[in-house]
């Protein structure tokens, strides 16, 4: 992405490559509901969004948090994997719709109702629900907001996928949207999330448009590999939510002659949009990219890269500025010796921002590279505080060779800053 | 322990059950040392501690980090339990003596000048290290000021173990000793650690003296239990340093009729050790103790436990008093998904403070309940800020039935504040 001064940048650049594929639109809305939680009876706004197929398809696939209390959206959207067709997904924000006595229900509701309007069977849509855990979803509202969603959609000539990106947010401070141009046809997907941050709130959700014709049995395969090398490569805060989902569909409108090249294109842009989410991490001051080489499987590099990433002496040191290397070391043997991974110290390579750190052992520092150091982490850093568009997408990158075998990751995390814990302790003190 | 209100209060409390066992002595003396690695010659402090018995003896015990990447004294203390015989350890701040070269060979060079004045065999001594990771340790300096070190021993007549509880500390608000007396003996354990905090500082030691005549070999098979079940049950930043370890050594001066008794008074007095250590926590305002039922293995509660009590999100939302418990729901499910626990939402109980937060799937919360869960955590609050002494003992107690089977565990850990984030990246930056 070119270089990026303000927000009316950022969202010219996001319209530039926000294309809809063919066969698809986009309906957007906005109601108003009362929580039945609270005492007071203030109106809360929420968004609902429709992802809709022009027709259905039978080239769709999903993949669930694996946390085992998972939310409503996420049970109903399982089993409308076992059907033969998907139309389309309707989404809200404010609620997620988890650990409440009818959440299914609800959902069903909701789901049913914007069926009818559509006139497809309840069994081809999907929902998905961002927000407070164990508040109850607003079905009846949400109902009756469904024709001015279905009005919306077929209004819609923008063709632009933004306003979608734009309209799930939660506590995101700018939409994520990344696309590919392939062999004639597009792959353009919208994420949100950054990291579980408001009390109760949640959810990473990624939702994956193609024209590009890739059968049902292929795309299903491709997108748990096409997840594991993105959105589970990154941390923002260690914590998997109760609601987080990758949708893909495809409305086969375009010929794909080449479906390796088309994975590597969506592997691209989930890995970029995993980026943004990273960026957009509450009170992320640095991204952390850490590569560890030299290992003898990807899930156990993923491991070790995970255990650095998720140290809260290393995040703090970051932070900080502070190349407190020992602390890179102290984590990574901390992981090994209670994984019983056979690593050995003496063989192990560690460097940060190309520099080495680590070698033979021991630390291999001296005054001069520790300002060099310091220097490199001022310059990876960004403003805590987030504006509407991302800063730059510098990260602090750290690589790893432990020696063992021949498998590497690649894991992205955030620092541990104060602006972290303002936003996650001091909300209701 | 009683309420206490002042730090000279809290070290009365400490002296008067400080008690050397018979048999034991400890000496200690400071020096002055320039780091090799620092570009100026400014003198920094040390302190250098000797405990002492006053015969070898056969019947002691090591349990070690399992930090793949372990300090020097950690490998020389390893190797020492191979000996037949124990005469006692000589300790230093400052400096960890991890991750240099000469690392081993400086520590042996100590043990060794300390061996010649105290008359025994190298092979009869351990050393201990805490302190920066990376430096190199002054052997030559520490090995002048062995001399004084004997001279100390033998003068001492206080035969109390809160000198060398003090004399061990690095960033340690306050020193940590405990004891029992049991059949006419005495087991008196002191420990330093408050979390890997300060940069590059890190390691617990915990020393465990007693006159109660243990053998060798019951004395190893029970340390690893003791062990498991105190300082492997905490977790302030979820890191385990380089150089943790816990010597245990007997000198069999008083016979002891009832090794189970002696076990039990162990743990006790390990687990209470443990608890200071986390309250003692840099930047802790609550210690949270998470107790797991229901568990198929004690390894099992413990990790469940662990999982809850490393969250971020969890341990920010304690910081601020909040009641967030959608967030103890979401890092159970999270663990449990992500590691083939095969936990049923709809079985699993949650509890906060003896109140009912999640049963049946569902949180079960009200308004009056929220007010209560947040009185609740101020009162367990600490000022994070510490003082010479903990303010007081309390926790906050979440108790978690995972239904699944008859084993159990208790995890100690450490909210998430500001203080913390204040220690540990705005030291260099």
């Amino acid at each position: 992405m070119k270089k990026i001064t303000s927000e009316s940048e950022y969202r010219e650049e996001l319209s530039a490559r926000g294309r809809l594929p063919e066969g698809f639109s986009t309906g957007l809305t906005e109601l108003e509901f009362i929580p039945e939680e609270l005492d007071n009876d203030v109106k809360m706004p929420m968004n609902l969004s429709l992802l809709l197929l022009e027709r259905p398809t039978d080239s769709f696939a999903g993949v669930f948090t694996r946390n085992k209390f998972p939310g409503a959206p996420v049970l109903l959207c399982r089993s409308r994997l076992e059907s033969g067709l998907f139309r389309g997904i309707i989404i809200n924000n404010k609620i997620a719709n988890v650990c409440t006595e009818t959440g299914l229900g609800d959902a069903e509701t909701v789901v049913s109702a914007a069926a009818s309007a559509i006139g497809c069977e309840a069994e081809e849509l999907m929902a998905a629900s961002t927000g407070v855990i164990g508040w109850r979803l607003p079905a009846g509202e949400i109902t009756s907001a469904v024709p001015a969603l279905l009005t919306a959609a077929e209004a819609d000539c923008s063709r632009n996928a933004l306003g979608l990106a734009d309209h799930i947010m939660t506590t995101d401070s700018y939409p994520k949207l990344r696309s590919r141009n392939l062999a004639g046809g597009t792959i353009t997907a919208v994420a949100k999330g950054a990291g579980m941050i408001e009390p109760n709130m949640a959810t990473m959700l990624c939702f994956i448009m193609t024209d590009l014709d890739v059968p049902r049995e292929i795309l299903r395969e491709m997108l748990p590999r096409v997840v594991a090398s993105s959105f589970n490569r990154i941390t923002v805060d260690s914590d998997q939510s109760t609601s987080d989902m990758v949708i893909a569909a495809s409305s086969k409108r375009v010929e794909c002659t080449d479906y390796i090249d088309f994975e590597a294109a969506l592997s691209e842009i989930c890995q970029e949009l995993a980026g943004d989410i990273v960026r957009n991490g509450e009170g992320t001051a640095h991204v952390i990219k850490v590569r560890v080489d030299g290992a003898e499987s990807s899930l156990q590099a993923a491991a070790v890269g995970k255990a650095l990433a998720n140290s809260p002496l290393v995040k703090t040191a970051i932070a900080g500025n502070d190349p407190n290397v020992g602390r890179f070391v102290s984590s990574i043997g901390d992981y090994c010796g209670n994984n019983d991974i056979d690593i050995d110290a003496r063989r192990t390579e560690i460097r940060l921002g190309g520099e080495l750190i680590f070698s033979g052992g021991s630390l291999v520092l001296d005054p001069a590279k520790e300002v060099r150091l310091s220097a490199y982490l001022k310059e990876c850093r960004m403003d805590p505080v987030h504006k509407g568009f991302p800063l730059h997408e510098k990260s602090v990158e750290i690589d790893i060779n432990i020696a063992m075998g021949e498998s590497h990751a690649t894991i992205l995390g955030s620092d541990l800053t104060h602006e972290y814990v303002r936003e996650n302790a001091d909300y209701r003190s």
